[in-house]
């Protein structure tokens, strides 16, 4: 077990890196039951794809031995994991794993193995999707990012950020381009994972993006996914789009790094996604300070659909590859 | 003298609307002296091009008050005023103006006719801006805006917002999507000001504007400027550029609305505009709430330039033009 990890379990306790109360104060929030599992995850405490993937595995486990495996109350349980967060697939396909299992009359021990598993492919993959990534990463880049997808996000390494931080390890001299990423500010995440590897960076507002790469001073983006569609369209966080549009104006690679998990190919193309919507105050307010008068209407939309045919190449562990090749898949 | 002015004097004395307590607060800034102008521009109490101009000229006429039009004490204070802030280009225009009366040997009084001038000149020119503007704005819209260009920025009616308050008077139905504008968040401002118009609209993340636009939920944009150049490039607050750069991958419609003092012919193109790099405070903190813990590294440029190609029509006091006739004045 390591216990650098942002997501793992001891028995029926869940620990997870409380990413609402990171940079400022470092954190492990311990849940005892699926039910205060499924709440960390609503909230937060628990974010990015392939870790809220982790946590729902975990959920589950949870739920079985609670439940001492009753298949009805399993089935309730499994209802309310999947209904935390609409839009990331990795939860959805780790469900299916463990509920067929459960439909077969697995126990709990094999449920556990199952998302031991599962949790370990998650590591693996990132690992070397951070190995192919880095290959993407030139001595001397410029590199734009979005939102965070590090080890907090995935268990450990990240998707786009394991490209970063293994380009960085290589001895690659790289500056990296944090964007604030409003409304959760998940760039004061990035910046913090950023600096704990030494990787030189500084962070910008996301107005500044454009303005950057007008000047040249941005090589290449990338940046992680939350659900990717048979051919090619992706979920991400809001405003990965407009990176997507502003580097194909700008002639710059846009990259897409997300395990195999990520991809939903049930979807033909990204209409199909469903967007969650999330509350206004986490734009009204940060911290608890009031940036706008109360009242003030909101539209808070926490991810967007970036089409395929801005995507310069997406990232797995199973190597790198261009639209049409994720469409043969 | 109409005290719902956001920039006024009486005398000596200066009173600004306290832009940087909106919207939680509603304060007038006084002023007795220059020097305190100086500084309540370089803070941010007043802001937008107009607003900034017009402190300039009082603040001029203050020293000229102060000094009792000593011309050599005037030239330092000039100097001064001009160093507040470095892109906007009322202000220049403005100290040029009123440098030249006290060359040749104008008494205070002529100053303060012509600051008066100078300042009702703004305010029929927005008059005037908003009644242009409000033809390019048909009923049903709705319309992307960034920054505040109210009559905050501006002394009254604004630039931009001139068009979207007077095509609401004349009972258009339109709808106003506020972008936050990081750092300095001047859509509270621009929300604030919309809602004492009663005009409907919605605050977004900067982030949420290029989804808007996918979804075909904006019709238009319309921005203000802080300097355009002759060859019709415009510096404007950051993340202007990427809102251009949006609206013509969408193919909507782009519109820069400002009076004619913001025009500068003396720069060829928008290269040989000055772009202000402000604190890292204005990123890394909130109202005092830190968003990021202390010492992460932050570029922080105020504006960017948006090249001409992008823009559809410059609305002004003259009415609405394009590029070449931009070129031709």
């Amino acid at each position: 077990m390591d216990n650098h990890r942002s997501v793992r379990r001891e028995g029926k306790r869940v620990f997870l890196v409380d990413q609402t109360k990171l940079p400022h104060e470092e954190a492990i929030f311990c849940s005892e039951d699926y039910q205060t599992t499924c709440q960390a995850i609503k909230d937060m405490v628990v974010r990015g794809a392939p870790a809220i993937g982790a946590a729902g595995a975990y959920a589950y486990v949870q739920a079985a031995i609670g439940c001492t495996n009753n298949r009805q109350q399993l089935k309730t349980a499994a209802t309310e994991i999947r209904s935390t967060r609409p839009t990331a697939v990795d939860l959805f396909n780790i469900l299916q794993t463990l509920t067929a299992i459960t439909e077969k009359n697995g126990s709990i021990s094999d449920l556990e193995q199952e998302a031991e598993k599962a949790v370990e492919g998650i590591v693996s993959a990132c690992r070397r999707i951070g190995e192919f990534g880095a290959t993407l990463i030139p001595d001397g880049a410029r590199i734009l990012t979005h939102c965070h997808t590090g080890s907090l996000a995935t268990v450990e390494y990240g998707t786009a950020f394991a490209a970063i931080r293994i380009a960085h390890e290589q001895g690659k001299n790289i500056f990296v381009y944090v964007d604030e990423t409003r409304p959760r500010n998940q760039g004061a995440l990035t910046s913090w994972e950023l600096s704990k590897y030494g990787v030189p960076h500084e962070v910008i507002v996301d107005n500044a993006r454009a303005l950057l790469m007008q000047k040249k001073r941005i090589d290449l983006a990338i940046v992680g996914a939350d659900r990717i569609c048979g051919n090619g369209d992706f979920a991400n966080k809001i405003g990965t789009y407009d990176v997507a549009v502003l580097a194909k104006h700008h002639g710059l690679p846009f990259y897409v790094a997300a395990p195999l998990t990520t991809f939903d190919f049930s979807l033909s193309d990204g209409s199909q996604i469903p967007i969650e919507e999330r509350p206004s105050k986490e734009v009204l307010e940060i911290r608890g300070t009031p940036i706008y008068t109360s009242g003030t209407g909101v539209y808070n939309p926490a991810f967007d659909v970036t089409p395929a045919d801005l995507v310069t190449a997406y990232i797995t562990e199973k190597g790198i590859m261009t639209t049409p090749q994720i469409g043969a898949l």
